[in-house]
């Protein structure tokens, strides 16, 4: 059984009712033109029946006479579909008509089932989600056959209402409405409903911060739209009532009906006006009405003077009057009146109250409502609903962000977000019950396609993608590549463009670019800055290969969809690194300087000429999707920005050098008057064999050096050179040769500068590894370092809990999580645990140093609590959660773990000489552990960003 | 009665007697050529008697059988200078001889009596002392006629050894020696010496680090040549016997018969004989013989390990054998044979004991020793000479620097001296008894000419520069100016020179500039940058004038007296002061930023050209003496120094505004989402009438700005304009009219830039000053600044002891010191005092920041104590010196104090709302008062170098 869509250059047409929706009719139009774009060949559409060979059936259960009749003569089986959310049957059928001889019915259980039946269609054919909005172009196919295999009865969505939220749309998504459509009107958002479609979402929040969606379309155009395509309309999380923020502050004013008061006390009835006239004139679309009341401009609704108390009476009055005007003015049944109320910000206080005063939570005016949860902003969820809450009948959103306007540091600019964090954390919402409302906030769409058909597609299809699915976010990658690209790059490059994603928003995942500043990696320490330059320019070579491949007519695709959000943040980000050595070597006064300097000027301009690119593209496709401000934040809004400053270098007046051992802070000119001393302990690591040390010059003169090695299992590089102002920096190689090394040694490498002498001690050791057990680490150097997964043993805990390892979801490699997430433990009875072991020269006091995922507490006692013991001896329980710790405080806690995703907390252990072993339990929600640093106490290891790099364990010379 | 030495073009003759010192005969060839430089014609030299008009006949007491004769014949007399030190009668005597008509007699009571004598002579005919060592060109004289006012006898100098000492020679001195003299030899020491007997000096430490005196000159010649000319040489203080350290080196070895270690326990045989050869080869010139014994190159003499009582016992076993080598190859009379110890750094210790430990202080070994005391390296005198100290038979010395190599700051390249401070510390020396030894280091010589003018002459002439002449530094300076400059400029010009040498030796006195970097001063608060750098721009500019007018013959002794030093110190510290705005203004994002930038590397180029002009000037007399490094040490030695780093600051990408309030670092954009206010409060001072804003552009692009003003009481120099690149900055001036102004009110400012709206708040007052006594201070602002000098009352103490004003001496304005310096009081009883008046609004705590030259104290105990008192209620001491702050200790106390020239102490104090009497008393010498700070309780004012300006006071507007 074949249904020959296109053969021998003959198209099938489509056949759709005059009875069907008129939103599937205009779908029905697009899949046309999609076919048309692969095939060259534009089906018909007609809405009677004739004689076909191929014929497109398109209906909706309910509105189709020829469906029901199809279904009744047993052609067609829609039970699979009826009463059911969304769905569609996809199926060729054999003589559907007298005079068709074969079909392929896509039939909806209602009209948004029908309407992803159709975009189906469409993928099936290559076609990306993007094609409009990207002009992703599809790849031409010469015939398109569906056999049997391809019928399908799709799934209901796993959570009712999925989509994303247009928010702070200047200057970004404001400029591009403005000059390619006049204004946020219907001709713009045509373009985003039919994104959202084809990402299989149905839920919208419009632009908000000077919009008014109701009135721009011009007038309802934009709403009714939204209701014929099927999109469920929601507002923002505080603008109630189907009326948004801007109509108010148009409406308002001394003569106004509505008052000048956005003052439910004060202004009650002016209030209750301009809702009621909201709900009258929009409350016959398909809405989600959001309840409650905040104060204007996403403010909190009374003043800080007002109990928390005054805040919960003045809410319910506001959610029983909303309630009453609902009821007479959309519907008197509420249960079919979809509504929600967002705990965001200070609404969370309101709902859960205090231990003297009862919060929301539970109260009658809400409990068909969905309670919409929030995340941080920063894309860790706060609280979560307990056991007891997932019962609340309204069911729970939420509210995550993917780029965001507020503090510690506003992030709109690009997209940044990782797919592993979204996987952990909203698969962590949907077992902890959030399934009726996901919403994420894109600021302005665009470089957001690839977080966000991720989230769309969790959201649509829990059971593939989400908690069962660990680890596969990377096939996800690859598949959504192949979506976008299969016409465009062949599997090298796809694998390629593979690279380029990930690498850039793995980047970004360990800071965003808005927050990156020449302060934050430090320039030398642990090479953690030049190891990710290295790592960008790789990146930044491959995006530029593709870029010089790809054909003029998909440069619009791979342009858009990757290479400006990768070579923008890539970008940033060298400049800001290469910032940080200019200065770093400015403040030395090493000439190699300047020389950064003019590196981060070039990076400056590339900034501007990639945005001016992707600006004039495509006749302007993009225009303005560019212009959020995103360097050098001081501040959490623009204001302040700023540039890197440029240090320039003056050289010195006669010849100097300074011998620097390259993965440290140290440095010396070798005067004869100071400690010339310097450490290289690379080789006390058993499986390091190549280490260097770096002299620099610090005029524009002729300096020469010469180097004195005093043993013969070390050699070096260069044995004497030359610097001068060409040539102002040397890297010397010292490569051991352990062949050569009987027992433990020191070496000495005597560096002769124009100023002086300065010695490099260089101890290396030998470690007899069988007598311990696999991944066991040493104190080598002054500290050990260990990647979470690197455990010795993992021990599950009750009922199969065990803890699990997130790939790549580490700022330096994996990070062990506690499943179910739902679970709470005893520590040393049911808890799940990890063992470390690690050896040590003495025994004594030492810290570990925890490096954790910032996840938020899920429950209001501000706790997430693991527990460790060493040796077996007591287990202490600890709290994650510093005390004052308080989400969306801009202050150092919360702020510096969303801005590093890092938290980082010590504790003390006792240790014995030789091996110790350290277990981690996990006792609450959201421990996810990434590394773990043991030093003795008080001598933490030099600062870096990233944490020192992981040291020496059993099986890694393997 | 008249002597033509120069009268209708014939010039009077020298007549000098064979059995002259050599030494005086070589002398008067000088002079001779100095009086040839004066009238065009060139004196003889007989030596024989032949028919004369008029003659010049110098002779010295014992050796000159006609000066006997003229003092038998009752032609002159000697009585007057007989068995003097260092004397000369210069006299004009009628027919000294029989066919001599006329003579003009200089006899001095000694070889430097009459070399004194013969330069006398030459200063009465207007030549500088620097004749020789700056090519300064005497005005030529048409007539020389001396009368019987021009006869005198000279005095007794005050101090018996005057000298300098020639140290670190190396870049300067040593190049300067080589490249002209090819070595430290006798045609070098030749200008030095005649240098140092022009200025009255007789006492010579040589160059010492890489050179060998005895063996330079090349051999002996040196040595005999100091003899000769009456030069009593001295070694440095670490190194005893004639010998050097630089010898040592020179001669130590295996087979040495001076052994190999520089160690007296473990080599006491072949230091031994190395000091008594020294003493042979040596003995014989006229010396002061260094005793004692410290470490090689200027450290401990003993390891760290090493107790004080080991350190003592060998010192006395080491003054023991020094003694009897003295004895056996000098002279068996002791009391005939000068000899010096130094108590420097560590040896001081030594010398006191501690409470466990007799030190050597009255040992027997030292008893006809000169005891060298020294200043902390930095101008400030250490301890000294208690009352019963001061009975010590051998007498005391003092060590004193213009100049230092080592920590925490070395300063060697230019004068930085500033002359009331050499006073103010050598004057304390005196009068505590230090009068047998004066010696200064002066680095390579060159620049230090004015400060060791009056250092050698205070030594000579204490009567007149010393402790009686408070306040005459300015004449002292306006007397040099003229010594050397009056053929060359005119009285007005002398003028501007005083402006220049004062100018730049009190800029300089508040921090050396090899101490200054960008981050000493502050770059915004009460303006001090600004000031400094007007004040520096005045006098560049004066030195200019003075640059383009003088002839070129004169440009050599102007540019090296004068023009250089001044030039460099300036130039450096305006390049500091801009690296400092560059800096600041960069960090905001400001476009000024950049234009600073070129001013700082203008400055660093003028550097280089100016020092080039120097070596190169006059064949390259100087050549070498500019050598010396001087920017931007980050360490006590060269190593590390850094040039001024630039910052470059790129533009933003929108129109932005910056406001500031200057003499404030409060600056703001005018942010929608920022606290926007600024406080300008300038005018709560009633006598204020003019204060400022500023706008600086973030951008190239077009930034506008309108001002509106909502007061009649005060207007804006602008109401609106535009920045854009080129003109980046506005200054704005706000003006108060205080007619239209009937109380006390606050106005506002308000400034709209590109991003919005800030509020300028600017409160006004009134003050009934007749309420109040002269000099009473108000606290307006949120402090009271007051400079020590206006206090309402200073009261006498015991025995006509008062607080003394010190003109300049301030960093600011003045100081306030007790006399007589040696004085102890008690407070309350017999202490002088100083009492100042101050209004507060409110009662509270306050605290008082006492501004105080960073003396020393006087004895070992480390107290400087002073007492206060507020409202008479109890009088409480202090100790100015905080504990743990040691001299010499490069840690923040000692090393702050010598490097800010200030000690900063605060001491809490109660005040009553209204007026308060804060009286301070004296109580143990050494107490220097330069400013008063006073403000409520932790409400320290803005944080700046200088302190805060003075602030309204009683009289000010007068």
């Amino acid at each position: 059984m074949e249904f020959n869509l296109f053969k021998n250059n003959k198209i099938a047409d489509f056949y759709i009712e005059e009875t069907a929706f008129s939103g599937v009719k205009k779908i029905t139009e697009k899949v046309s033109n999609d076919i048309y774009m692969v095939t060259g060949a534009r089906p018909h559409i007609h809405k009677d029946i004739h004689v076909a060979s191929e014929l497109i059936i398109v209906g909706t259960v309910g509105k189709s006479a020829i469906i029901e009749q199809m279904n009744q003569q047993g052609k067609l089986d829609l039970s699979t579909i009826l009463s059911k959310r969304e769905v569609f049957s996809f199926q060729i059928v054999k003589q559907p008509l007298p005079n068709v001889e074969q079909a392929l019915v896509i039939v909806g259980s209602d009209k948004r089932g029908t309407i992803y039946g159709l975009f189906h269609l469409s993928k099936r054919l290559g076609v990306s989600p993007f094609v409009d909005w990207c002009n992703v172009i599809p790849e031409k196919q010469m015939e398109i056959v569906f056999t049997k295999s391809d019928n399908v009865v799709s799934r209901e969505p796993s959570v009712k209402l999925r989509g994303f939220f247009i928010n702070d749309e200047w200057p970004a998504f404001g400029n591009w409405c403005m000059k390619n459509y006049g204004g946020f009107n219907a001709k713009a958002y045509e373009h985003v409903f039919e994104l959202l479609l084809r990402l299989k979402g149905n839920y919208l929040w419009p632009a908000m911060w000077s919009a008014r969606f109701q009135d721009d379309g011009p007038g309802l155009l934009n709403a009714k739209l939204a209701d014929e395509y099927g999109i469920i309309m929601g507002m923002s999380h505080h603008e109630p009532c189907l009326r948004q923020g801007e109509e108010y502050k148009y409406l308002r004013g001394k003569d106004s009906i509505y008052g000048d008061a956005w003052n439910f006390r004060k202004n009650k009835e002016g209030i209750t006006r301009f809702w009621q006239d909201g709900l009258k004139r929009s409350g016959k679309f398909e809405n989600v009405i959001t309840v409650g009341m905040r104060g204007e401009a996403d403010t909190a609704i009374l003043g800080k003077e007002a109990t928390l108390a005054d805040n919960i009476k003045l809410l319910l009055d506001v959610l029983k009057t909303q309630r009453s005007l609902i009821q007479e003015n959309v519907n008197e049944d509420l249960s079919q009146v979809p509504r929600m109320i967002a705990l965001y910000k200070e609404v969370e206080e309101f709902f859960y109250g205090n231990e003297e005063v009862e919060g929301l939570i539970g109260c009658k005016e809400l409990e068909d409502v969905i309670l919409m949860l929030c995340d941080d902003n920063f894309g860790n969820l706060r609280t979560l609903p307990t056991q007891e809450m997932r019962k609340h009948k309204g069911g729970y959103g939420m509210y995550y962000h993917f780029d965001y306007h507020g503090g510690p540091i506003s992030y709109e600019w690009i997209n940044s977000s990782y797919l592993p964090k979204i996987w952990e954390q909203m698969s962590m919402a949907y077992d902890f019950g959030i399934r009726d409302l996901w919403i994420v906030n894109v600021g302005d769409i665009c470089t957001q396609e690839f977080p966000l058909s991720f989230f769309l597609d969790l959201a649509y299809d829990f059971e593939k993608w989400g908690t069962a699915a660990i680890n596969q976010q990377e096939n996800y990658a690859r598949q959504w590549i192949k979506q976008q690209f299969h016409g465009i790059f062949n599997q090298d490059e796809q694998e390629k463009i593979y690279k380029i994603l990930n690498g850039y928003t793995r980047i970004a995942h360990k800071r965003k670019p808005e927050a990156m500043n020449a302060d934050i990696y430090h320039p030398v320490n642990e090479r953690e800055t030049k190891k990710t330059l290295e790592e960008i320019q790789m990146l930044l070579n491959l995006a530029e290969e593709l870029y010089q491949k790809v054909s003029p007519k998909n440069l619009t695709a791979y342009f858009s969809l990757v290479y400006y959000p990768a070579v923008g943040i890539l970008n940033l980000y060298k400049m800001q690194l290469l910032t940080g050595l200019n200065h770093y070597f400015a403040k030395l006064g090493v000439m190699i300087a300047n020389d950064y300097a003019k590196e981060v000027a070039n990076c400056l301009q590339r900034d501007c000429s990639l945005i001016e690119e992707y600006h004039t593209m495509d006749n302007g496709k993009f225009f303005g999707m560019g212009m959020s401000e995103h360097i050098g934040f001081t501040n959490w809004n623009e204001e302040g920005c700023q540039k890197p400053i440029l240090m320039q270098v003056m050289p010195a007046n006669k010849p100097r050098i300074i011998v620097m051992v390259e993965g440290t802070n140290q440095h010396v000119e070798g005067s004869a008057w100071h400690p010339n001393r310097l450490y290289l302990k690379d080789f006390l690591e058993p499986d390091i064999c190549v280490a260097s040390i770096a002299l620099y010059n610090l005029s524009n003169l002729k300096a020469d050096y010469t180097i004195k090695n005093n043993v013969e299992w070390l050699t070096c590089s260069m044995l004497n050179g030359t610097l001068d102002g060409e040539h102002c920096m040397e890297q010397i190689e010292i490569r051991i040769h352990r062949d050569k090394l009987v027992k433990d040694a020191k070496g000495e490498i005597c560096i002769t500068t124009p100023t002086g002498d300065c010695v490099i001690e260089i101890p290396a050791e030998k470690i007899d590894t069988k007598k311990w057990k696999h991944n066991t680490f040493f104190m080598q150097k002054d500290y050990i370092s260990i990647e979470a997964e690197h455990y010795t043993e993992c021990k599950p805990g009750r009922e199969q809990s065990a803890f699990l390892c997130i790939n790549d979801y580490g700022k330096t490699k994996s990070a062990m999580k506690v499943y179910p997430t739902t679970a709470y433990f005893t520590a040393g009875v049911d808890a799940p645990y990890l063992e470390y072991h690690f050896v040590v020269k003495e025994e004594g006091n030492y810290e570990a140093e925890f490096y954790m995922q910032p996840s938020n507490p899920v429950t209001p006692d501000n706790k997430i609590l693991y527990a460790v013991s060493c040796n077996e001896e007591v287990i202490k329980v600890y709290n994650a959660i510093e005390s004052g710790q308080k989400v969306g405080d801009y202050g150092y806690l919360w702020a510096n773990g969303v801005l590093n995703n890092i938290r980082r907390r010590v504790q003390a252990i006792e240790c014995k000489k030789g091996c110790n072993k350290l277990r981690i339990y996990a006792v609450t929600p959201g421990f996810v552990l990434e590394k773990l640093v043991i030093y003795p106490s008080g001598k933490k290891p030099p600062e870096c960003f990233l944490g020192p790099a992981e040291t020496y364990y059993v099986g890694r010379d393997k």
